[in-house]
């Protein structure tokens, strides 16, 4: 069996840019909280959550910057892909419904280790980038 | 209905610690790969990762990650805290069955802000540190 | 310990019929996309599939289309069988909250090898027929 | 915002081949009887299954043939495309921790209506063909 392979370092340029869009749902905050035990009344308190000045239940934050794995690991630079470092600062609630696009795009490409840096985005179906941060990768070999 | 609430920036101590433990499983990886679309060979191809480097299927880095959430989320702070910043290293692989402890500990209190500072450690069952990073938050008010 | 088990070639009818029925909601199809690694936008994305012919997000085809393996593995010929083929065309969206009825016809018996041929067909609430296709299974034999 | 299209009826060429491979674990079974209602004992009873001569759980059909979804929706054609037929005749158990490639190879162009066929195969970690089938779908067109 051959497999497909991500592109190479030497493969990627800077500026390159890929994307994944999701629209996150009821389920997938429930699914994700049942993950990682994260049962935050925020997340999955709505009688708590209307109280709160974000009026509803909201996202978890990692679910949302988890929607950058596949834009790494499928696309850019793409299978098999090694995640080294991912940051994220979170600047608005993401709400049941809303559909997130995560968006990343090469920055740097650090010669001596062969890795690569990429700014990354999540914009709502509005736009607004609702997080931002970036991610180290080392991009694949061929087996 | 009263609900609890976590420490107020008043309340939090520098140095103040506290974890959450769950054993990653074949389950999590594949619920995990489910909510984010990240289907990487490396994380639900056991034939081909197999012929990695790894030996072994490992978890999204991710995924480990989000074991920090019940920590912030219902710890410390815990409840009602927002999640600002969220940054992390990926220093080895995670394997399922491994049983992974996420620890933050108080570093910095953010006067001006009334934000926390907290540096984050992932340890699997043999105490190695397979990632570190650091979160920044805003702890909860009364409502 | 005994079991049930279902009808075997001797027993079988031409034109007994047997069906199931299931409302689709989007955690079917959260969950489909997450077992079978399919997050086309059509399927996802409401701000995308909201611009296309379909005007909302629709079920995987292969998600309607598994609804006939209670019917096969249940009813008619029920537990114990063996499916050998399945075919389907799809004729028409299945949306969120559709309630889809997967129904099977005996229409061949092929003696030779024992096996039952089967008309199938999903409609949907309003009685249109969205999807048709055939199944050829091997009855169940007592263990 | 916007979307990555996949191939267009034009650029597509006979015998272009893509591929998805996973291995199924027995959480995917267990979901997708979840999902579509058969609890038939060969998928989900063990004591039962250890009796037949398959000697042990076995995967649905249509649970193997949904991996083909993410070739269809996701590479070849790609996002955008609409599954308008799908047969698979089913030749050989899949079993807990196989670890199964989809595989579509294009074989035919409808010219008339702009669909492509493409013959579909699903191999386990052997190299054997555990199903054989085909494919008609349109490919996207830009929104």
């Amino acid at each position: 069996m051959k497999y497909e392979t991500g592109k190479t370092y030497e493969e990627i340029q800077l500026g390159e840019v890929a994307s994944f869009s999701k629209t996150i749902t009821e389920f997938d905050i429930y699914q994700f909280a049942g993950i990682c035990g994260d049962f935050n009344p925020m997340h999955v308190n709505e009688a708590y959550a209307g109280k709160t000045k974000f009026k509803s239940r909201i996202a978890h934050g990692p679910l949302t910057q988890s929607l950058i794995a596949p834009v790494l690991g499928s696309k850019l630079p793409g299978l098999g892909t090694v995640l080294l470092e991912l940051c994220c600062r979170f600047r608005a609630p993401v709400y049941i419904n809303d559909t997130i696009t995560a968006i990343a795009e090469v920055t740097e490409k650090l010669d001596e280790k062969k890795w690569i840096r990429l700014r990354l985005t999540w914009s709502n179906q509005n736009g607004m980038a609702v997080s931002e941060g970036h991610a180290i990768v080392m991009p694949p070999r061929p087996l």
